[in-house]
This record gives structure tokens, sequence and C-alpha cells, in this order.
């Protein structure tokens, strides 16, 4: 794979991650969308089926990362740094321009969303207003959760460890396609495994963070909350934006150390 | 393929998406169905394996376009357009067909809602009638979401956008099917990834307009809508009916743009 | 294959079958237990992959019809009755032993839904015993749609035409796998197709009958529901009993016509 | 395969199967969890997704039985108890672990959810709290269903009965794997498979005891909720524990005789 293919596979495929991604976030949470309160089975599948057309898409050209916590994994594995920061960079530039392609799909429902008294804190807002405060007190705006991750219970140590152990888990099933696919790659069943491998993380592990398992993921969309001008946005919540970028890498070295002891 | 075969395949495989997508619609919305308010998941899913079910029906014949914004895609990338009108002729009639097939296997159902006080606008119906009202105005009938797709914030730019959007996702990830499936073009394997691209579409994308992402899956069946003699039914919203046509189609011819600067 | 294999397969398929499809029923509609009101969806994918799950297992053996009107279709196609009573004989043993053994293991769910007051009449009992009323005076029992179908809306045309429509798309989809998958016939992926699309037949079709498309899958449970002894079971709606069994057979048949017309 | 790379194999993968499978249940059942309430359909398809990465990631190593029952049939089909030991060690390790990692990711809900006085029998906990005293004189504790199952009818020959039938379920199709893919053992297909198959039994055999069909699934983690220091956590109901035993042991054997005199 050329520099250039893989830069360009990772920005398109990226971009379709994170526009899906965040779409069915956008979907599934703002005011005048059909699919409004679909709920966490429409959310996780929702993300599952992101990452099956984003890799599918990109994997002729740059083999599918998408996630800096693969591309590390596996220069670990294969002890070679050289395409890591082309991988990098066209993962960040693909997030960054799919989380800005959901508010243009999106535009007039965040309009009325981010317009709606009933939301943004108005009398008639209770519940919803009660945890907009909160949600303000801690910098997270009331669309935040469109493009990046948050957690439940602020705890920087569980949070970390909640991160770590999915992608642990996310990595080491891609490290293994290779044995099961006798070296085919990410071909069509490559991205069908790893598409409901993500699903399955959301299911069971998305609970307590949100499941960002992916540093380019998280960071990028937060990026383009900051940039975008929505009305009553609120903040992006940067103390916790550590979090979603140290935990997946963690996870993906420790995942890539199981890898080479237990399975090379 | 010959030329009857193309016309007979994607007639057959258009009658079947359209049977199948529009019965989940008319399963989730009728009064007397099973599936009544089963939400946006059934509805997606639904979708999904509509697109599934036709694809791999009808692919031995046609190679399953099954949409005219496929059909255009393949022109541009291949450079021949020999084929189109045929592809073109079988998708518009299958799409008619298969809305007809709906009305008749939900009969009693589409009679009972139409005819139901609460639902077309009686004293009882409240925010129902408020709605149907709504719509009355905009020229959407309480059942035109069987047959045809409309927005939920009425916004020409945007909605051209999300339905441009949509198609070039899946648009891509057809275009990609030859490099990752050896050229086996749209057999078992195609015929589910382009399922489950389809559901993605629909949880991710659909919350605006209810993604067509295909002329003839849209303006076939509202052509049916309009010719039906149902009761009470309403308006066909002609209005609407030019976004996703044009939208769908700029959006195939813009991703086969980016498969041929990109992939090729 | 063998006489005694298609009968042995057919019989273990067909019994995986229902016990799977009458046990989602069961776990979906009893009192008592934890899948209770999980809804049309886990209905329809319940089905689906009772499919799977009976069609892996015993396609070794008989090639894993597992429904009558696939036999017939088969036959027709390739003018060759010879197996039919086999097949016939094996499908309707095994749904009778799977409607049994759903029996078996809700044991204690079913005892505790049929003497409890509020579902089967008494006096608390208001939209379920007036519904109950409704079905006795048809001739359905509580729990008959644990083993059998029942249409929303009783009009003999309708339903028997949805029931054929349906069961038209199954086969053509069972037909043309030969083409699809290089005649290796029903193995894994054929498995997952034929499910999922039985699961979309489900999402789309299944609102106003209930979907049996299968004349074994109606027919045995049916009489396993008027044996066994369960207290205050109501009737087993024999007189709609011969529509699931007449239309899938039509369905079929219509089917293997357009099969030989434009596939072969 | 050497008998370290079964040992290791079976526990990573057992691992991610309980970290998976009972991070579902924390996810939908705790406190202060995004997917709380997600419903029945989440937990059956965590589960069975649960198995397609647990069986994925651990297939190259030790075939992925991650089950005794699935051990003690194969060990039966092939006639060699050589390897039982190596596996059922790794089983019930593998199992401990990941049932302490779900403790791990979700450590601040499991104490939210168990310091909550609504939820723990506070005065205000009406139905929630009547259930935890049935629950406690049975011996269940209020977060026992994240680590193990148990019935909602206490019948022993009942409940022994269920899990029989739903592993003769599971392990017959597993056993049929070899006649389905060409003696490719678990690889991308059959891990996909299997996954759906315990989705299956899931949605259609779980209503009345949660289906175990795995004495390691419900043993270890079991043994974890007795020894980790969680508040207010109630008892480990110890006098069920066998039944999800001792019911799957019998189940595969039953299913290896049944292939075994059906099938070979």
């Amino acid at each position: 794979m050329s520099s250039s293919d893989i830069f360009i596979g990772e920005t398109i495929g990226t971009a379709i991650l994170i526009l899906l991604g965040g779409g069915v976030c956008a979907a599934v949470t703002l005011k005048a969308s059909k699919a409004r309160n679909a709920g966490w089975l429409a959310i996780t599948f929702g993300w599952g089926f992101a990452v099956l057309t984003a890799v599918y898409t990109s994997a002729p050209l740059s083999g599918a990362h998408l996630n800096p916590a693969v591309t590390v994994a596996l220069a670990i594995k294969d002890n070679d740094w050289s395409n890591v920061p082309t991988y990098f960079a066209g993962q960040f530039l693909g997030a960054m321009i799919g989380a800005a392609l959901v508010w243009v799909a999106y535009y007039g429902q965040f309009h009325a969303h981010l317009t709606d008294k009933e939301i943004v804190g108005g009398p008639g807002a209770q519940a919803t207003a009660a945890k907009a405060v909160e949600a303000q007190e801690k910098g997270a705006g009331p669309v935040l959760g469109i493009f990046s991750t948050g957690p439940e219970i602020r705890n920087a140590v569980q949070n970390l460890l909640t991160e770590i152990i999915g992608t642990i888990v996310l990595v080491l099933a891609v490290l293994t396609q290779g044995l099961n696919d006798s070296g085919k790659g990410l071909g069509t069943l490559g991205a069908l495994i790893t598409a409901l491998v993500v699903v399955s993380i959301g299911l069971s592990l998305g609970g307590p963070t949100g499941y960002a398992i992916n540093p380019a993921r998280d960071l990028g969309p937060r990026i383009v909350h900051a940039l975008l001008p929505l009305p009553n946005k609120g903040g992006s919540d940067w103390g916790y934006a550590w979090i979603p970028v140290v935990g997946p890498l963690i996870g993906g070295a420790i995942a890539a150390g199981i890898y080479n002891v237990a399975f090379a």
C-alpha cells in the first residue's frame, strides 16, 4: 500500500465511521428526528454497522485501521512504525470530516433541538434542565454526546480501566483475524466480524463511559464540537478528553503484548 | 446478461424490495397489524433485510442494482450507458408492483386504519388529528409514509444534502464490493453486506428525511399511492417528490467520481 | 440422501424449528418468563434464528426443507416427487415434537399463565378478558398463538393472499440459492441467508396473519395444542386452520413456476 | 494443539465470554449505566456477540470450546478424553477472571446500585424491595443475575429439563459444524453461526431459567460473586447452583449421542 492510498483510505474510512456513528447518536437524540428515542440497541447496532460500512469501503485502500489503537497494536505486533504517522493523520482528518457531515445532515435538527427552551433550560424543562446544569458544570454541553463520549460516573481510574478493557477486546479480535481467515485480511467477513465485535463491546462495556475505544473517534469530533457555530451548545468537556485517547492506546498496546506472547 | 434477464431481474428484485420495505412500514403503522408500533429498529432492519432478500433473489439475473442511483454510478464507473434504460424500466415497474402488493397484503389493515375516526380526524383524535391537518397542508396523507419518504423539517437544501450524503455512502460500499470479493459480484456475501449498509444508513442518516437513497423506491410507490382507491388517503406530497429522485442521482454520481479518483 | 436420512433430518430439523419458534412466542407471551413483552422484533429475530439453527443442524442429513411448501416447490422445479412423502412425514412429526418440547420447557409458565385470573377472565381482567371472550368466540384460546398463527382481521381472501405472497418471497430466495452459492446447497451461508429472509418476511408481511408460510409449522403445533392437557386453554381455531396450509402450498407452487420461467 | 495452547486459549476465550456476557447484564441492570433497561433483546444479542468475540479470538489456540458441555460432547463423539481436564481448567479460570473484570469495568455502577436505598430495601422501595426480600429468602442477592442464572419459577425438574433442552440445541449445532463447513473448524463463519444459535436459544428458551447452557458460565461467576467485597450483595443462591452445572452436562452428552446415532 502506498502512503497516499493509506492516507486517502483512512480519511474516507474514518469519515464514514464518524458520519454514521455520530449520525446514529444525532438520530436518537435530536428533536425532529424520526429515530428519536430509538434506544440503546439502535445506538450499538448503529455504531457497529458504521464500522462495517467504513471498514468494508476503505479496506482495499488502507487495510481499514480507522483507529489509532489498532494502528499502534499492529505496529507493535509487526515492529514496524513507518506508516504510523500517515495512518494517524488520515484517521484524525477523517474523524473531523465525518463529524462535520453529521452537522450538515442533521442541520435543521440541531437548530430545532438547541433552540428548544424545554431542552436547553427554559422554565418547563425539569429533569432535562437539571441534567443540563449538572452537565454544564462538568463542561459537557447538551449535544456533546453526538460528538464525543462521556462517563456516567466521573472516576478517572475506573473510566480509564473501562476504556482499556474494551479496547483490549477489540484489538485482540482484530489481531486474530489473520489466524482465522488465512491471511486474507479485512475483506468481507473481517468487516462483518469486526462490526459485530464492536456491537458486543457497546452492549456489554458501553454502560459506564460510552465506549470510545478509539482516540480518533473521540478527539476529532470533540474538536469539531468546539469549532462549530451551534447555538447554546455548552462546553466540550476538555477535562475528560484525555481518557478516551490514553485508555485506548494503552489497551491496544496491552492487546498487542498478549497477542505476541500467546498467539504468535 | 441479456436485456430480458436484466429487465425481469430488476422488475422481480425491485418488486420484492418495495413489497418488503413498504411492508414493514405498513406493519409498524397500520391499525390491526401485529407489528404496530414495533419501532425504528424494526423499520431499519425491515428495510435492510428487504434489500438482502431482493438482491439475493435477483442477482443471478440482473446483478441486482434495484436502484437508479446504483445504475448511474456503475454506468459512470464503467463508462457504459447501454443498459441504463432497461435497468430504469425494470426498477420503476418493479417498485410500482411492489407497492401494489403491500396494499394487497395489508388490504384490511389499510381500510381499518383509514376509516378509524381517531386516526383520520374525528373529534377524539387530538395529537394525531393535529398532525394530520399539518400533513394535509403539506400534501402528505396519513398513510403516505408507507409508500414514500418525507422530511421531518422541510428545507430543500438540507433534505437534498442528507439524501446525497446517504446515497454516497451506499454507492461507495456497492462499488468497493468488486475489490473486497475478488470480482465475484453480488452473491451471498455481497447481498448481506449491502443489506447491513442499508440498515446502517437508516439508523444513522434516516432521521431527517427517511432515507429514500433510491429514486425508484420513492417515486414508484408515490405514483401508486396517487392511483390506489384508498379512503381518506390525503395528498401524495408532490412538492417534495423531486428531492428523493434528484438527491440520490447526484449522490450516486459523486460516489462514482470518488471511486474513479481514489479507488480505481 | 437416503430415505432414512431425509426422515431423520427433517424430523430433527423441524423439531428444532418449532421448539425455538414456538419457544420465542412462549417467552414473550407467558407470565413468569424473563422475556415477557420483549416485543415484535424479538419474535421475528427469534423465528429467524430458529430457522438458522434448524437448517444448519439438519442440512447435512436432509437438505433442510423443514417446510412442505419448500418441498413442493423443489419437486415442481426438479419434476421429482419421489421423496415428497418422506419429507412431509418428517416435517409434521418434527413440528409436533417441537411443540411438545415448548410445553416441557415452559411447563411452569404455562400453568402460571393459564391459572392467572387476570389473564383467563376473572373480574380484574378488563382488556385482556374482553379480548379472551372475542378470541373464544372465534375459537382461539389464550395461548394458541404460541402454537399456531391467527389473523388480526378475519378475511379468508386477504389472509390467503398474504400467506401466498409471503411464501412466494421465501421460496424464491430458497430456489435462487443454487445460483448464488455455486450449487453448494444449504450450508453455512445458505442457512444464514434463509434465516434473515424469514426475519424480513416476519417484519414486513407478518402484521396481518402472523406469517405461517409453512403448513407443518402451523398445523403440527395446532394438533398438539388440541391434545395437550393445558388448563383453560380455549379452542384451537380449526376454522382458520386450512389457510396457513393451503396458502403456503399455493405460494410455493407459484414461486416454482416463476423460477422455472424466469431463472432456469 | 498443545496443552498450553488449549489452556491459554480457553482461559482467554472464556474470560472474554464472561466479561462481555456478564457485562451486558451489568449494563442493562445497574444504576448509572447508559444501557440501563435496554431490554431482553439487548441481553440476548449481548450474550450472542460475546460468544462471537470469544470464539473468534480463542479458536486459533484451543478450538474455542469455552463450555464444559461442548468439551464433554466432543470427548464422547471422538471417544478421546485426554484433554478434557485442561479444557475444564481453562474454562473455569477464565470464567472467574471474566466475572472479576465485569466488576472492574462497572465498579462505580455496582457501588451506586448497591448503596441506593430504593434498590436494596429502604422505605421508598416497593416492588423492588418485595422482590429483594423474596430473592433473599431464596438466597439470590440483588445483583446475582449479573453473575449467574436463576429460575423465574423454582422447580428442579422443569429447570433441569429446560437447561438440558437448550444445551442439546447448542451442542447439536456445534457438532454439525464439521459437516457444514468441510472440516475447517471454528473459523469466521463457525463463530458467527454459533453466536446466532446462542441468540436463538436465549430468545426462545431463556424465559424460564436464563439459559446457562454452560457450567463454567454459571459456576465460575457465582464463586466470584461469593468472594467479591460488594456491599449489600445478598446470597449467592447455592441451592440452585447444581442445576446449571448438571443440566448442561447431561444435555451435551445427549446431543453427542444423537449425533453419533443420526449424523456420524
